[in-house]
């Protein structure tokens, strides 16, 4: 059994977990060690993203006892990048860290904060999730934010999360913050009293962040050096065009007001 | 005759001026007056901009006597929006604003404003423009610069830019706080007494920002608020984008430091 350390581009994929006639992170990585001659039967990502979404640190759990060569499986591999790896078993499930990142079209800071935490501890999060068939919808979770510039960072702890459950809690939120849902209504639903219907908001702005795993990796620093490289070209890329957009935006708001002014 | 004020996205085109075969601001216009049974055969923008770069404010000069729906023509292009006109004439050539965003990897920001400094008032840009056939490569331009985050806004104004001339600036610039270009070179070249050769900086964080034309446009409301919620979009998009990578960085910074504390 080795566990890997893995992070993807969700925009590449159908999700983590493997389907037929798409393309998903698991089906990409199964392939790219077939390719390689090494035969996988028993393999499973420790959180499940959805489609778009994208992850800096999932787990691998692979039965193999190859001793893979991590860096070798990475450059065989498109949009996504294999970095740490370990040998020791862990207790599962681990708890994974989610982060949204919402952009602030003129909230009321203390009404996000209120609403996020009406979904902190343990709830039946039914309506704050796609159906799947799970027997259980009641999770523990814990939520914090932080605001940076006009980003609210939402970040969401827990050991297991339901289909779409955090983008239909950011949905929820932002209703709330609207004046379109009350919490009343939240907490009816979060109890199971009710069920009430709930919007996703888009994926490619969830991060699964991190899965605690408490036990040391074998990183490999020439993937980690490329990583870098790519989230700081990223960084540059997004932080040059969100500050032209934004000049634009003030250049049309001032162009507006000659209007106003005749 | 009659003058538009025309915003467009610059990915989409290969420049404004009209080529065969490709797409271009001017082709796709021309073609919606002329789909619209409205036959121009003279027409100019007052500023040139090569494939990728956008304008938040170009104008094109059209000879034609119709009275132009400039909604209208707006619904039917793509990546174009103009949002303004006048039938005043204009005393050419006008002054242009540009603006390149550039992302600031660790600068001195001395060096970045004194480079750039250098570039102020009347030089011969031969070594900063990619030859055209231009009888005249003498040019008087304005500089200036902010900072903004990690962001330096550079801005140029004048009433004439060559092929090319603002991205290689930009390059020579960066080159000069990089060590590998001295004001004595950049002097020189600057003066006509040698030439060196410069590279283009990447063209999609150039925009034109504005044409001053000193008279009152018929400015269309609709078509300025289509263009304010898109800049904002682009903007929320961007700013979340640019958090989330940068988030990113720092982890995989953090993972790099525990690779070389054991």
């Amino acid at each position: 059994m080795v566990y890997l350390k893995v992070a993807y581009n969700g925009r590449g994929f159908y999700g983590s977990q493997i389907q037929p006639n798409v393309r998903t992170v698991e089906g990409d990585i199964i392939q790219a060690l077939n390719n390689d001659g090494i035969k996988i039967t028993n393999y499973k990502f420790l959180s499940r993203t959805d489609r778009g979404v994208s992850a800096l640190s999932n787990i691998l759990k692979l039965g193999t006892e190859e001793n893979l060569n991590i860096k070798k499986l990475t450059h065989s591999l498109k949009d996504i990048w294999i970095y740490g790896k370990t040998n020791n078993e862990m207790n599962l499930p681990l708890t994974k860290t989610y982060r949204y990142y919402l952009f602030d079209n003129d909230y009321d800071e203390d009404l996000i904060a209120k609403s996020l935490s009406l979904f902190d501890g343990h709830h039946d999060f039914f309506s704050f999730s796609k159906y799947d068939g799970a027997e259980e919808t009641k999770r523990a979770i814990e939520t914090n934010y932080r605001k940076k510039g006009s980003i609210y960072i939402l970040e969401f702890k827990g050991k297991g999360f339901l289909w779409q459950m955090i983008r239909r809690i950011v949905g929820s939120i932002v209703d709330y913050a609207n004046g379109n849902l009350t919490d009343e209504k939240i907490l009816s639903a979060l109890s199971g009293k009710s069920i009430i219907s709930t919007t996703p908001f888009p994926s490619e702005y969830l991060l699964l962040y991190d899965i605690e795993t408490k036990c040391n990796m074998e990183y490999d620093e020439y993937v980690i050096r490329i990583l870098k490289k790519r989230f700081n070209d990223l960084f540059a890329d997004f932080s040059a065009r969100s500050l032209l957009e934004n000049e634009c935006f003030t250049y049309m708001d001032e162009t507006e007001k000659l209007i106003n002014r005749d």
